[in-house]
């Protein structure tokens, strides 16, 4: 049997590509169609939520095998199994919510196909075959888990101070489920453009590069050391030599006040390999539409799903992946990855079970800076704990919030300036309410002129 | 199907252990033997070989499935397929030769038992079972390989400077085939005791350190950054995490003038740990006694079989293995690694054949020191050319021989206070011909006075 891998083939077997490209057929699909305006979500006056990412992540098939928004079955089996009804393994509901009035409103049902616009264009058609209705305190709390059903995994119960609980808590009370068709292709704005790389291009650019094995690193962040050290040391895994390259893919969508912009995450990421920290011929950057959910371990699957089918071997996971607070073990998602979690349907890991993922983990402890050992060192091997410095992102905001360059060992010059790059272009040099509304008014996309309006159009409001 | 490896059977199942350790037992089978006093192999006056090391190496089970001395028929397919008659992978001839003189004066033939003296005492016993003869020349030039045999993996022929070749060169024409067993225990001087860990032992170790994946590190020499980056970034290697432990196992043998004392490479490796480099609890030091046959694939071949048997699940590999000069292409033991070597018997690599071996493989590439990055960076993400400063051992040392210490950024200073220890302790930092040939006669052990001495001695000469 040979160790050499390969890249693997996308979850459920098949990239799921619902993009229609062609104008006169997108135009003839969406023929007497009720419209619908996508709107984001909000908390108070704070945008959490547009479900246009959740879109455009199926349609260009980040989350393959899923297709659309889930029917009431298929919801319950994700809440109890974490698997879809073909058996495939998928954390989170996915689901097109609209309110009682708009349901009213559209009179729509099984059957019907509702045309959903974005920025005032056509943009993509939802198949609805059911409408339902469904609790959203109850999908919440059982999306996350609770101390009683995860034990020794959840560690309190979930409120809504956890951002991606609050996700799940202002769904509308009523679902159209339903295969989504993007019908007119957004057009990324600068710099997501350069950035842009779904499943199918990611696969094609990683079979240019002739690569076999490729970690995947998450970032929500602009990297500091810690950050670029465990991306290469974890791509030390790969079959018979180190992995041939690192993708690094940001989750880009709805933040928190007081994270960097998505605009200078990316951009960071891509100066680690344009100032030759990784040769850019084993490093790719790029990013998917997601508004996170902060699931820690279910998150990590979620992460995933999408970096296997983007085509990678391997995903590297920390401590606290994707996590916010303590309501999880500081190590739940290597618990999923290495031993499985009962509580969410895992009695193995997900890369062990079957129509699991074929993706491998790399679990990796923790990076510091040791003036004894000259580097950023690994906790397994660096025992000089009583000079240790860790890497702090809060002591990293504040020296950049005084407007101060952090010193070389903890972040890049290079990373650096592209931080004051975006600071200098936005004003400010983390996100702010106005960024974060501004951003959820413009998006990441432009949305082409569409000619030919269906007959019937009616507002949406979330 | 587990991605979680655990520690590997031995090399053909079981272990050897060819040692006996009740004294009456060893009295009753050495009661009337003819004895043999071992005795280096000499090139003009410098001892290039002692077979005592591969008597020990076999009997303790290093070379398992290997049990003494080849016979005729295994010596062919050795030379033709790299398999014992077993049909296990094995890439080297394994022989007790004796002069024709010896042949004449002992009268043993097949079904006799020869004793084997060391240091004048009762070592081992040789249970012959074939008496023939060889041509030395023969021997060697089929055991490295030719350019004609081996296209593209061997450069040039082998020639008497190739101090693996003259060791076979040197072989005695007549061959005592059978099995070897060690009647008397040899005991290891200081510090060798210290890290005497044969293949039970060391699986014993890993057991208690409840490791799963252990890497293995081949050193001949006082490590300097770039060794200790390599077995550090090698290891991130592991199944679901980093491997749990690094093996540093030292050839200890006949050496080359100008290598460091064998003394000093084992404490410096110590070093590494007891300075905290790599935690204590993560890095076990050990050796194999064997003079090097610098066969580059080959050897590697031999390493990976000593290291599984020692219980390691990977072992690193970089380039120019246990090579000396440019007889072999600088990739060929990365070659036999990952694509096999048909010249050598492999059309596969040796981790992916029938009675192959289950250690995998981590093929490395380059460190280099780069003031741009910052660290000891690696070729495949460095890519500042202009600036990095290769490792050189030379260069090495050539400050060492000036009394300088190297800077901390080559050298660990815990490192270079070994070498200076044992500078002052044997009068010189590396190998010199005094060195040689002193040790040879002292060897790493003593042999315990053993007494009821057989009834017929015969002395023996090499």
């Amino acid at each position: 049997m040979s160790l050499k891998m390969s890249i693997p083939p996308p979850h459920g077997g098949k990239l799921v590509d619902r993009v229609v490209r062609d104008a006169d057929k997108a135009r003839s699909l969406i023929a007497g169609c009720t419209s619908y305006d996508i709107q984001p979500t909000h908390d108070k006056d704070m945008p959490i939520r547009n479900v246009y990412r959740e879109i455009m992540s199926t349609c260009y098939g980040f989350l393959s095998p899923v297709e659309g928004s889930m029917g009431r079955n298929e919801l319950e089996r994700v809440l109890k199994e974490r698997r879809l009804e073909s058996g495939w393994v998928f954390p989170f509901p996915m689901l097109f919510d609209v309110s009682e009035e708009d349901k009213s409103r559209l009179k729509v049902k099984g059957g019907d196909r509702l045309l959903l616009k974005l920025k005032g264009q056509p943009f993509a058609t939802l198949d609805i075959n059911e409408v339902y209705s469904i609790d959203p305190k109850d999908v919440a709390t059982r999306t996350f888990g609770t101390p009683e059903t995860v034990p020794g995994v959840v560690k309190h119960a979930f409120d809504p101070k956890h951002p991606g609980y609050n996700i799940y808590l202002h769904l509308n009370p009523v679902v159209f489920a339903g295969k989504y068709t993007i019908i007119n292709e957004p057009t990324f704005r600068a710099p997501f453009d350069r950035f842009w790389l779904p499943p199918a291009k990611s696969r094609e650019e990683f079979a240019r590069r002739k690569w076999r094995t490729v970690i995947a690193h998450q970032t929500r962040n602009v990297p500091h050391l810690g950050h670029e050290m465990l991306m290469k040391n974890a791509a030390y895994m790969g079959d018979t030599e180190p992995a041939n390259g690192i993708l690094v893919n940001a989750i880009v969508g709805a933040k928190r006040i007081g994270d960097y912009p998505d605009e200078a995450i990316l951009e960071a990421h891509e100066a680690v390999h344009t100032a030759n920290y990784v040769k850019p011929d084993r490093h790719v950057v790029s990013f998917v539409l997601w508004d996170m959910r902060y699931g820690n371990p279910l998150e990590s699957l979620l992460h995933g799903i999408v970096r296997q089918n983007l085509g990678c071997t391997h995903h590297m996971w920390g401590r606290d992946h994707a996590a916010v607070g303590d309501y999880y073990d500081s190590y739940a998602t290597q618990t999923l990855w290495t031993k499985g979690i009962p509580g969410f349907g895992f009695d193995a890991p997900p890369c062990e079970v079957d129509k699991g993922l074929v993706l491998r983990p790399q679990n990796m402890g923790e990076f510091w800076y040791c003036p004894k050992c000259g580097e950023i060192a690994y906790n397994a091997n660096c025992g000089h704990m009583d000079v240790v410095q860790r890497f702090s992102g809060s002591f990293i905001r504040s020296l950049l919030a005084e407007g101060l360059a952090p010193p070389p060992v903890i972040m890049r010059p290079e990373v650096y300036r592209v931080v004051v790059k975006w600071w200098r272009e936005l004003g400010y040099p983390f996100n702010n309410k106005h960024y974060l509304s501004a951003r959820e008014q413009e998006l990441e996309v432009t949305v082409p002129r569409m000619e030919a309006a269906p007959a019937i159009a009616a507002g949406g409001h979330r």
